[in-house]
């Protein structure tokens, strides 16, 4: 089913500029705990060069939410405001979600940032196409993604106790994430108009169903390239 | 007494690459764990604006690590290497000055990157202009330490039971600071023989105690600039 595009919005929804105000805000806190969690697991690492990759990950991260700030400022929003909204989502998710090891830190790394881009994505897919276009653009991987899976896979071909270990912490990431994730579409208004709203009641809850349905199977993708079974 | 140029390195001197190998790789795990406490310490503050600031802060340190091991790099060093005999050290002091909220964790920020720059600014007198200038350039503040003198003021300036703990934790940072960079100074020979050799024997314990006393008193310049007794 191909999402309609956002001319279709219905009279009732909230103003787009309201979503769009979400959607940044959301995206810019995600980023902003994913620094300081990242930042924080990288002194789990054993060895300086794995901890100063995991480092370099986190300030991708910051430089991603500086930019996010920067637009909604542009927009002449407060960024810390747009993002107070999901500050108890997102650290009740990272709460949850503690690492007991760098290992397990890397595959959090890997796993929430990509289900955060797949989620924000698909929001993405109803706002106007030029916040749609800047999303994208922020949400490219940098091309550190592939230090980790090159790293996860080293240990796991050669580990299979640790490959069983972390497949059942992937499994309580993306249970956690969509979790968190439900709970931020639900709570916002006008992200469950932009979400819901394109395609009229009745098939609202269903799509939401298939949108978290693709999220699991992308999350499923990405577990295989590390070399665990979903 | 105005310190030697290189040129009057006695010959017993360690070869000059070594103690430069040694200056920019303290420096640089200098600068990475300075990233990695801060990104922790932020985690402390109490609202958004102060968070981020003090990330931002992180940040800078990590981009300044980035290039001093790329200078490593074309050096033909391996900055890991290079870092690798500093790490206790570094990581000692940090062990032993674990903030306590985030105010100390702005007041350790502020002292230990002011006596870090002063400690670093000494040892760079006596390397080759070109490492001399870098490590200047490395070293310029980006304005970020107004933010944490404004901060801290604005607190201690009203509350004269937080201005005495912060001057006692300033007190303890710059003694555990000193304790520290008198051992790296010493436990590299290459950086014992850059500071000392230029003196000649009998001058060189003397001339060693009146740098930590410039950083001293530079130190108590800065506690002075929070609105604190050093």
């Amino acid at each position: 089913m191909t999402p309609p595009s956002p001319t279709t919005r219905p009279e009732n929804a909230p103003p787009a500029q309201e979503a769009v105000v979400d959607l940044l805000g959301v995206l810019a806190y995600g980023c902003l705990s994913g620094f300081s969690r990242m930042a924080v697991d990288a002194e789990l690492a054993p060895a300086l060069p794995v901890k100063t990759a995991i480092a370099a990950m986190a300030v991708t991260e910051f430089h991603h939410y500086e930019v996010l700030a920067d637009r909604l400022d542009r927009l002449g929003v407060s960024h810390d405001e747009a993002m107070a909204p999901f500050v108890a989502a997102i650290d009740s998710f990272h709460d949850r979600t503690h690492p007991s090891d760098w290992l397990e830190g890397l595959v959090k790394a890997y796993v929430s940032d990509g289900i955060g881009r797949d989620f924000y994505s698909e929001i993405a897919t109803y706002v106007d196409p030029q916040t749609r276009a800047f999303v994208t653009r922020v949400l490219a991987d940098a091309g550190q993604a592939q230090f980790v899976v090159d790293t996860v896979r080293a240990v796991v071909d050669a580990d299979q106790r640790t490959a069983s270990r972390l497949a059942l912490w992937g499994r309580r990431l993306v249970g956690e994430a969509i979790q968190q994730a439900q709970q931020v579409a639900v709570a916002r208004e006008s992200l469950t108009a932009l979400l819901v709203g394109g395609w009229g009641s009745g098939a609202d809850i269903a799509e939401l169903g298939r949108m978290f349905a693709r999220i699991t199977q992308a999350h499923t993708e990405r577990m295989k390239r590390l070399g665990l079974t979903a």
